[in-house]
């Protein structure tokens, strides 16, 4: 019998353990094969009901209307950072960025090859009020699309709302919220996810985009991050990452069952909120993100003396809690709660938080 | 106990059973974690290990020079069709392409978005004259390089030796042969291979790229398509695919146990050279391939009368024998060998096709 720990990994993150004792199960064999899931060919009539189960299954957890292709693409949500100008900003050239953190910042960089790109709004040293000044919001007057990222993991904060762009297609980089927060996918031209923190192994990246907002792609776009093409082959234009497809089927299937996005939402909320107030009760630890702005999911604490971050480590893999250590920008701790991090390891993470202090502060 | 088959997937492929019962063991409690290699951060210590390790395993298993760069990317190989041209046509735009099948010919296309392609040789009715007369190829006076398939999957063809390029770097695509054709490095400016038939799960591709042959890429090309980044963010600008990563790590551990690729490759001629045997000692069975131009990887065949076609395939799999239905462009059958199918399977396969041809010839 294997042994779990309560695992707080930023990414690839923690799957439910019910998923994993399924993939391990049929690990040799799948669906009566007599072999794997990764030794299928992705054309087999096996596979393919496998594919189609995953989109049909997410169309329903995420009450996706029609009118949005749902693409399942080859590697990481980075590549859509120049996917999206290349789809995209053919006819204006102008594309408008919030950059409240290190990913939409990495975003807007990779834009710039392709198109003019303006900054709504930035990130300032109190790492919120781009978000929280609307008044000084500088959207263009014909962007061709206005992109976001909801949840910013490094530094742990979130767009409380989504933000109105007065008709321009809204894209937004829901890597690190996809299937943990609610949203209406009527609000986005265009939603994408990497699959590594809520969804499978890494390695593939979910595409919800709005039919008419398909566009045509810049002629040096290469064909496997064209849109079209990619639609046009049913997400198939080569091999796809069979394997994290497979998987990321399961944990729509599980999402499902167990109440779907809104109930995922309201643990979030909950589990965040258990670690929030461990870190507000005392000087011991410290988040400096104003309330309003705080992630649901990626909480990032600082301990009020930093010699101490070795130690803390040192104790919490003593007590079975692994992968903590905060992102080299930002030093300190943190602790990201996706979907597959239980309450259970969170109120493990709390108390031990709690006695670390009593022992050391 | 769950049942194997004997598996001729075209890919993904099969792979070793010991590699797919390590996975099993340690899919919930991986290197005394307490979570699986899925749910590990690229940026762990325990993981960047694993990535090492499989870097320097597969340098030694292919003899891979220190002037060479080993990349591991994400996504399949035809990725690598864009990134090609990409990274090493920028000076003087033009590239020569052997056409010898299906995927020199999609990597062709890709390339014309890119630059002047010309073509060297073109498959022709009989399949194989393209490669056979050296004396027609048409080599440029200056390509930047020079790009051939080893082994055309679908239609079965191989390059009998390496093409003579008189110095300009060549460029090899060998996702179906690597590991299984022992190859000489030097010989090359760049190998790349998607891993789904040889090495690990779909949705990763290795580069192997001289250091002298790396180019500025064009001011277009998407970061993550950039040698140079990937180089320097050694293979991890963003997450990759870890997954892949750490079975190719078992693949490459499993090859240098059995012999290495020497051994591999002898194996792969003698199980094709069986399935070679029982096409050639009838009319009933057929391949039309020039025998010095025949894969030692895929071997396509025809039934004389294709009305049989269905009934082979049922019988087939009522013996254990799955995925043996021939390319959609090809017809017949298709028996791919790829490294993890082993005699057994082969031996089977022959066994059954004669006792079919009893039956029915």
């Amino acid at each position: 019998m294997s042994k779990r720990t309560y695992n707080f990994s930023p990414g690839p993150a923690a799957l439910p353990v019910e998923i994993l004792e399924q993939i391990r199960d049929e690990l040799l064999d799948w669906k009566d094969c007599g072999y794997s899931v990764m030794e299928s060919s992705h054309r087999d009539s096996k596979f393919i009901e496998t594919a189609e189960e995953a989109e049909q299954n997410l169309r329903d957890i995420m009450s996706i209307p029609s009118n949005y292709k749902v693409l399942f693409c080859a590697g990481g949500a980075s590549f859509q950072f120049a996917a999206i100008p290349l789809n995209f900003s053919g006819k204006n050239k102008n594309a408008d960025y919030f950059c409240t953190g290190i990913w939409s910042e990495k975003a807007a960089k990779e834009a710039q090859r392709y198109c003019n790109v303006n900054i709504v709004a930035k990130t300032d040293s109190a790492q919120f009020m781009g978000i929280a000044r609307k008044e000084q919001w500088q959207l263009s007057k014909e962007a061709a699309y206005v992109f976001y990222t909801p949840n910013e993991t490094v530094s742990g904060i979130r767009f409380p709302t989504v933000p109105e762009t007065h008709g321009v297609p809204l894209v937004a980089d829901m890597t690190s919220c996809i299937l943990q927060e609610d949203f209406d996918v009527n609000q986005f031209g265009l939603i994408f996810a990497g699959v590594q923190k809520n969804i499978a192994p890494a390695g593939m990246t979910i595409v919800i985009v709005r039919d008419d907002f398909m566009d045509q792609a810049m002629s040096f776009c290469p064909s496997l991050l064209n849109y079209k093409i990619i639609d046009e082959y049913k997400s198939m234009p080569n091999t796809p990452p069979t394997f994290s497809w497979y998987v990321a089927n399961l944990t729509f299937q599980w999402v499902k069952k167990h109440g779907g996005v809104k109930a995922m939402e309201a643990l979030s909320y909950k589990k965040s909120a258990k670690l929030y107030e461990v870190i507000d009760s005392t000087d011991f630890y410290s988040n400096k993100i104003h309330f309003k702005y705080r992630s649901v999911i990626n909480v990032p604490f600082h301990l009020h003396d930093s010699t101490l971050d070795p130690l803390f480590i040192q104790e919490a893999e003593k007590n079975g809690i692994r992968q903590i250590k905060g992102h080299k920008s930002e030093g300190g701790m943190r602790a990201s709660l996706y979907n597959g991090v239980n309450e259970e390891a969170v109120n493990a993470l709390a108390e031990f938080m709690k006695a670390f202090e009593k022992r050391h502060g």
